[in-house]
């Protein structure tokens, strides 16, 4: 299972070492598979990083232009595919800083003065997660988009509102999917509340501890549009909590749609028949001709099991982790990542379900008026024109309900006699709140 | 293992149902076991709905005095211990209402107008988690308190900083917890932002759809505290996220605490010997007479398991619920209840056993001494006055942590002449940057 | 919160301590809450252990006989409920030692000989286990005979088989609940499995090194019904892998009854119709009088969340502890409890639901007839008849099922001349394969 | 994020439908990314069937021969790298199929007879997890060799024993690496119970219900070294247990582990220095020239949160799915093979830093002398000479302990008289049994 690869010893540290690493070693150790997708932020990192030393006489105006030129020059190759990623240079940041020395020669070395691993990977992690966030506040808001569309399109399509997956009153279409436009909006705020926490730089706490060099920390905080330099530099390389926020935030919108995926599927089944999914969005079986299966939806409803368990991956890496930077916290990138191509990968597939499907009027309509759905407006009815206490205005209820049940009708089938059989006061005006589109516009905006 | 109780059947809804739920039925069904926790928020929320009712003249204002003398008389009792629970009655919402009923007879029916239980209970829990956050919002900041009076009381306070359980570079005591501080402030951040995004009235959304009867929402949202009521009802009563949001937030700060935790354990060792409990924080051992435990800080560590256990379990419920209501969302409370209790209890410790611990200043010196600590110093040293590029100053450096790792001597007790054997420009200077003290204070607010 | 209670310091370890714990650490320390539920195994073992003691002569005879009698009345008076059970004494060990004393005097002191709290808590932990094995193999076995006698009573009975919730191919329900048995027959046999492997008796490890003195742990072991003592003492204190297969096996146990009782949910809407729960497992709406909720149903379904949250809480616990004993470990009891209780209440509510449900027959038959089943019997007859590779005549059965679709029609009541337009060599013949019984018959035992 | 790919419908099912899938849709649901990793077995499985439908007179010799040529060369274009896998073509399945078509025309049609993909993937993911469990019982078992080798050559090495991290008892190396050979030993025996429980067979079950062809399921069993067919066919595609059950055995495995890795990380300090890791399985810092890091140890421990993560992904897609097969199961193999790899990497990485380290006997030996580690030995040798009770010896001792303490002295360098301070009956003798070796070998063995 485990592939060797040929040993090759990391120049950046080994100075006081012995032998080259173990090819199992390596191949636990090396980041560079998943990191690598954090070029552009370690890039743009390093770019900043150099001209704050520039500006600080840290390191010469020639040299901070010759690695700024080399920066780009890997950014492009890399851009190009061109690029070759090496596993024994374990990491994003030593391959594009060993390309850089290949480039520019031993002024690469001067790139790295009063930085450390540890804050430029917070720093490069910090701006990825940022980017992630605002990408999906859109990918969420252009969902939302289409749930809009849809609640206008159906205020007034009538449909029987659920609870215990039993019919419980009338509802429009257009109500019960304004409830996912409401998830969605609160997912959307928790993003971005994750992004405001998280965004204040690393940059400058090196190792843990911060640097002797004379840095402008709120130079480079600037430069890559943080609000400010973290406050304790110990923090800055330890704090992983920004993850964290981000994995749950996924993983509760996650929720929310398999929420919206088990209704699609529910709702796709022949007994139901509420909506028909596009051939788009449906597959076939290799050996049942007649099956339109709802895959996607389904797909989106276990995607939550990834997304839990990235989450419960994450935080129990965190548990008892001693100050300040462990290597355990590498494991904290792969499922980030995932989370977030897992969540984005739910929101398009659930835009294109939602969009493309045909949602079927007629059996929603019928299924809110077969279920006994306005037996609640029969106990209104009598606790406002009779002033019956609402408990047994529901008692009441629950026999006319029963008596509907044993004869197979409507409660606006029922003969007003029987009605008047279990509570003599009740009159023909009670018909009227049992009209399905009264009940429901009567609710509206309460 | 199943104790079986008096069967009663629930006269709230048994209209229409031929016999009474089985024992077994009774036990998984009923919450009163855990519900009855939010008992002032029932009476609160009961009393701002009874107001409206009466404003809006729906039930009469007779009706509603009795009602909310009742509802007082009720609160005094639950205070007082005299009121008697039943689990034949399920709820919390329907032990008080039945014992309304006894105290003022009929007109209790009443006050479940335009009112269902969906939206009742939303109401209550979310009032109900709305203190719990201000709650621990308070209880985080007499922690940090704490902190912040160590973080100054220890400023200058050397000791070894670590990465990797490693000695990497001096720091101080005080910036070590100061790094707690930032961690706790971040976890008080995410509870009030948990705060703010939960703080909308379900109350009057009914079953799911809202009523017919002319009720006024933003009323009673005004009169719980609420900045409005929820704009969509099915969403009002189907929404959990605000609970998931609070189980993660008080999750977070357990795995914060289980750090701390985790190197005070470390830190109690002989072997460190960096701190030493107060008795009043440890235990001994039945069998050996000699050890003093951290057992408060072995449990705090182990706390996690439950706050993150809590999460993944109504992660887990949550998944795939279609709307609105479901049984199962029952099992939302006993989770955020336990969790509070936890974090609560953590917070409470971990402020006894810091604030009472010793800090054992003179090993925590002498182990950043020992630990080839300044190393960074002499790489430093080589770019600012030899303008060695960072790269081969590491080099440089390793080379020579190497010869007085060979010697067993520390850093600064290196001969210059060893030191020039391996780079020959190095000068006498270089003895200044490895003092301690000056290279923990040049690296200060960095 | 946090109640107070009054201080009194642990006599067994408190030699060398200078005061008294705290109230908070009390609180957060003491386990007396939960783990007196293994009082009869901490007799047990106490009783056992004080027999080999005498039988090696370590203590006397007398003191034997002295301890043996004063654990009995402990028993007793546990089970009598006249015992006092005190925080300040942290467990139940000491609280039943502490007691021991008060009745026997300085005797009592001597059971402790050659043993500690550490061997001591895994002892009463795997025997609490043991038997809690031992009770879910029969309750498991008694729900399989429920499932038994239903399957044997649905052989022929036909329903639809599903598969992505959409109708796939007539069975019976007989097959359908055999499912099930099979489910809950590997559940047992993990559990037997977990059973036999925490068969082993730490008790004689002591601390974690064994002790000095002449013991006998074979014969504790043959004693307390175990196969053999542990072999290793310090694992034999550290392990709690037991507590974890014994959680997992139970969390998989509810998954599969998870898997059940989605069924009955939505089997339980209007829409399909499959079932009716009886009124004893059912309940009612407090405002919508017409309702019969399946929330038992929902609570098995929901319980799934707590059995996965106790899983990953311990697995949390457990990550990174070293050797031996930590106090963590003391977070292994509640969840395990807990996770018991929960798929106890689950079997039994599943059983008594399943019991007592009624199943529709006709509307099961009905909806295999409609939902185009026996799409795949086409598909085989022009394999069998034809002799047509499967794939073609998936795609021509795909083009039938199309047909019958638009004209809505059952595929047994497309005319023939349909059929042959499709492919020209269909017989009369095919329409034998599409009699659902024949089908189902077919088809069984395969 | 999303690459879009050129569409094209799937052949194998697309029969009834008018559109092809949108290429969300295709990425969605395409498995080919990772389940290609079964080709072996699918292969394997597709031959088994295809000797069984000619043997059955299903499809013909003539056929039978070129499928199986077929197959034998698609296996070879595989192993060569030549094979081209398609997205568009979903699965592993349909890709092997549809090679198999363009190599040997129509007959390729045929092998899919009274098979569905439905058993084609649990079988083939059967045997993949069946051999994933054979080569983690191989790779344990030359773990466990190598902790065998360690524990006889340091049967005699004395260290000390620690509960709560705190010094407790002498023990020897041997003993506590022996702990770990227990540990791997469970994990093994979980890991063979998992293989037998999942080694029946689920080909024959077709999409949930069986065939009405001819079939030998016994036959298909046997050629694919399962024990035999399953008994009921809904559950062969409906059950993933034995997937859960593999991903909970590598979890527990993974914690075993993480506990040992942290001890490495611990005893690697320069306060412990119990152990030096070889420089083949450290790393070093970008900027800390003198640090070098037990990296390979915290991945190990950081990699329980990958696998506890798998489980509980699993755990989650699994509840409340409703029979049979439902494409949330398709998210079964991703979580699997990573935790496959996952753990063999950990077992690898452990083997060779546990054989490749240094153990230092010397510090361990001096660590067990100081830290009052015999002091349990004290307070037996009370209650063997003076016939003092446990409880009060412990006592005697803890005060014995604190004078020594005070002294900043060892227990074997307390004078007699301070002792006889305490209790006056102690003699000379007390001290036989404060030496180590003697202490330690007085309890091996029990």
């Amino acid at each position: 299972m485990i592939k060797k690869q040929p040993s090759q010893s990391n120049q950046m540290w080994g100075g006081r070492f012995n032998s080259a690493p173990s090819n199992i070693m390596e191949q636990i150790n090396a980041s560079i598979g998943f990191d690598k997708r954090m070029w552009r932020e370690d890039i743009s990192g390093s770019k900043a990083h150099c001209e704050m030393l520039v500006a600080q006489n840290i390191i010469s105006k020639n040299d901070g232009t010759s690695i700024l030129n080399g920066l780009d020059q890997v950014a492009k190759e890399i851009e190009n595919g061109t690029f070759e990623f090496k596993a024994s240079l374990e990491d994003i940041h030593m391959n594009i800083e060993s390309r850089l020395r290949e480039i520019i020669g031993d002024a690469a070395g001067k790139l790295h003065t009063a930085r450390s691993r540890n804050d430029q990977v917070a720093t490069d992690f910090r701006l990825w997660v940022r980017s992630a966030c605002d990408d999906l506040v859109k990918n969420i808001e252009s969902f939302q988009n289409i749930l809009s569309g849809l609640c206008k399109e159906h205020e007034k399509s009538i449909m029987p509102g659920f609870t215990h997956l039993q019919v419980a009153q009338p509802v429009t279409l257009g109500m019960h999917l304004g409830a996912y436009w409401e998830m969605m909006d609160r997912d959307k705020s928790r993003i971005s509340d994750c992004r405001k926490r998280l965004n204040e730089s690393p940059l400058g706490a090196c190792a843990l501890s911060g640097t002797g060099f004379n840095t402008d920390r709120a130079m480079t905080a600037m430069k890559l549009g943080f609000d400010k330099p973290m406050a304790n530099t110990m923090d800055a390389v330890a704090a992983r909590d920004f993850a964290t926020e981000f994995l749950f935030a996924t993983a509760q919108c996650g929720l929310h749609l398999s929420r919206l995926a088990e209704e699609i599927i529910i709702w796709a089944t022949p007994q139901f028949g509420f909506i028909n999914l596009s051939d788009a969005w449906s597959t076939g079986s290799s050996i049942m001709p007649q099956k339109k299966n709802p895959d996607a939806a389904e797909l989106v409803r276990a995607k939550t099991g990834r997304l839990n368990g990235n989450l419960i991956q994450l935080m129990t890496v965190l548990k008892g982790l001693p100050m300040t930077y462990n290597k355990d916290m590498q494991e904290d990138k792969a499922c980030v990542f995932e989370s977030y191509d897992t969540i984005s990968l739910c929101l398009e597939s659930m835009k294109g379900m939602v969009e493309s499907a045909t949602f079927n009027l007629q059996p929603m309509r019928e299924a809110a008026e077969s279920g006994f759905a306005t037996a609640t407006e029969i106990a209104d009815w009598l606790v406002r024109n009779l002033d019956m206490p609402f408990r047994n205005a529901h008692h009441v209820t629950g026999a006319i309900v029963k008596m509907a049940e044993e004869k197979q009708c409507r409660l606006d089938q029922l003969p007003l006699a029987d009605m008047q059989s279990v509570e003599a006061k009740i009159t023909q005006d009670i018909f009227n709140s049992l009209n399905l589109d009264k009940a429901v516009e009567s609710r509206l905006n309460k």
